[in-house]
């Protein structure tokens, strides 16, 4: 394979993560490196940037800054939700990137992002292979939800378990602090896959988490669930719930659609319509039911850029992606997403595998049924031993003057 | 003064906070290490554990775990919402605690809360006095809302403001990462003073911050405020606003129960009523008003509890206060809450100050005026100065498997 001389556009796409930055660095970092890669561009909100013709300079980016992205969360080149056409029924966007590509000379393209992003990867690659434009097209995933196809984890995933076991160990001090009985509920991200409120399980090894976690996975049920939490609460006076924010009925449909079509959508005093969340309308309903104090806490957008509270592998790994996809695409790989084989017999190890885009792109991962007990209420030990390596370390940026320190770039637009 | 012999006991009182256990740590390795007192009972949730005779024996305990009380969040031995009543209508509850203090020789009791807790505090101390029991009563502050009078501040503020900013500069990050426009809410703690949201406008110092932010020291106007929201928005595409849960009309009202008035409210689909916060309102408000996307962010529990985020600063002056507490007591000071005093002049400067419990008790300290902006949505510089300093410094548990260790204790009831 001859050296492939050229510009490389990296991206960022989808829902934010507290390491996608990280991943960012590896690959800004290693195309700067690279004597094959002539000019580093990060493009402005994902494949939006491409289309726009949008492009940051990295290469006149201050290197202290660009080494504050490993610990800086979201995305710093900015991101976007756009979704590509199919290109046999309208291939304009591709024409459009294929002629920006040429513009900037541009021969390695790097997409960090989740399911969709990847199908994106994976539908440029094949258009600049049939139109004959030398170009290697690499997918470095980041997903929070960890739901990613064919590696063994995701990055973002670790550093997320980590921020949902940690606050749980903390809400549950908190939540059982009265001497009187509480219902709690944690609402936790995950709307197809319960990989995030799994996390839970985590603090629940250490006596501080929750006593009940339902997942998307196993399909939810209101009297199923009213039994168990009434149980535990007559049991102990208190109950700690983690749910998924995407639990779903038998049927498929998400319970906070089931919810909403029963209600009178309450409307606020301009006659607005008024949206509430899963967690809070079971609490509300516990509260009926069972006659006891309740609350729910949403762990909300912390979830996915709590950079002060980042898993160190995570971090580690997610750099690692983003240089490893540069480093195998000037050594001739294209059209792969960088994934983990990792083995956790004799210590943890993690080693980079390439995947193809086709079988990654839009395939979801779940939890295996045989990691979640019978009751379909709590996680087995198998789930623990996979997590435990990921949210191992503890990374976090450099503060200054009681806040983080993060990243500010520069941002100058190629001409 | 000749020195006084007896057992001593420590309660929690009130809502958690990341550090109030470093108070209680402070006060009962003081009174561990004193030759004056005999024996050290922690309480059962705060008041209600004496009243119930159900007290701990922190002699017994592994004096590593209560090293970890420095770093755990909440209230170690429990805490309550019990209001004594007035001794002068019905004395009852206080014969028992007089009841309870002979029981145990107890000549030293320390109680560790906010406003109600000192109410408490200065009320056993009159009734000990009163009957000829010698014994030495002295307050703890402790609140997450700062809004105790008579002190510079109040332990607990600090972690949460701490936390606070740092977590507005990580969501402002997530928040402003689209191509698209956004308006983000950030519903903060805060029933009647702003201190908690007034925080935010640390992260807008570092430019990661919200535009707006509503105080309850403000009278709370909707019209002002879409038109405040509407102009930030149509300048720059996006914007970010912090809010107290505790903003309140002209009339005193709080908005929360003002929006509730005009609401029909919502029911679930077995017919209970839905509940939501003035955040979430006002985000569903902005949406119809601007029709641009919106989205509210409750910071929730995690404000008093996250205590892996928590100040060093407070960290250390939280014990401090527990620790003086005991030390005074035993020098012969009583019916005194530890306040602090501090200069901010050449560097900080923090000095333990002895306060009248009568004049702490159920006096709130408020934002002063002249450190909200004229338009009343911002802070000035004031406020940044008084604050910066509480927030210093990082304090975290040891994590043990990527998640914290937090003190364990046996608890063992006294017989």
């Amino acid at each position: 394979m001859s050296a492939l001389k050229g510009a490389c556009i990296i991206a960022q796409s989808g829902g934010p993560t507290s390491v996608i930055n990280a991943s960012a660095y590896g690959a800004i970092s290693a195309s700067l490196a690279s004597d094959c890669i002539t000019k580093v561009y990060g493009a402005a909100h994902g494949i939006r940037g491409v289309l726009d013709d949008r492009l940051y300079v990295m290469d006149e980016e201050d290197p202290a800054e660009l080494a504050r992205l490993k610990n800086t969360p979201s995305s710093a080149l900015g991101s976007c939700r756009y979704k590509l056409k199919d290109p046999d029924v309208d291939d304009s966007d591709y024409r459009r990137i294929l002629e920006v590509f040429r513009k900037y000379d541009v021969r390695y393209f790097f997409y960090n992002g989740g399911n969709d992003s990847m199908d994106t990867c994976n539908k440029i690659s094949k258009f600049m292979l049939k139109n004959g434009y030398e170009c290697r097209v690499m997918g470095i995933p980041k997903t929070i939800d960890n739901d990613l196809f064919g590696t063994d984890h995701c990055p973002g995933y670790g550093s997320a378990a980590k921020y949902v076991a940690t606050s749980t160990m903390e809400v549950y001090h908190d939540a059982t602090v009265y001497d009187y009985g509480m219902v709690t509920i944690l609402e936790i991200m995950g709307r197809h896959a319960g990989w995030l409120a799994a996390a839970s399980a985590i603090a629940a090894q250490h006596g501080m988490g929750p006593d009940l976690i339902y997942l998307p996975e196993i399909p939810f049920d209101c009297e199923t669930f009213f039994a168990d939490v009434e149980k535990v609460y007559k049991a102990t006076g208190k109950c700690i719930v983690a749910i998924s924010e995407g639990i779903a009925a038998a049927d498929g449909k998400l319970m906070v659609e089931k919810f909403a079509e029963g209600t009178d959508v309450a409307r606020d005093s301009f006659g607005h319509a008024q949206l509430f969340g899963v967690g809070t309308t079971l609490a509300n309903m516990v509260k009926a039911r069972l006659g006891c104090k309740t609350r729910c806490v949403e762990f909300s957008l912390a979830q996915r850029c709590a950079a002060h509270l980042a898993s160190q592998t995570d971090v580690d790994e997610a750099f690692l992606a983003g240089q490893k996809a540069v480093e195998y695409a000037v050594a001739g790989v294209t059209d792969k997403m960088v994934g983990f084989r990792c083995s956790r017999e004799n210590g943890y190890s993690c080693e980079i595998e390439l995947l193809d885009l086709t079988v990654v792109a839009n395939t979801e991962k779940k939890i295996p049924r045989e990691w979640i007990n019978e009751a379909g209420n709590g996680l087995k030990q198998a789930y623990i031993d996979y997590a435990l390596p990921l949210i191992a370390g503890e990374a976090r940026p450099e503060f200054e003057n009681g806040v983080p320190r993060f990243a500010k770039l520069k941002k100058i637009l190629a001409e």
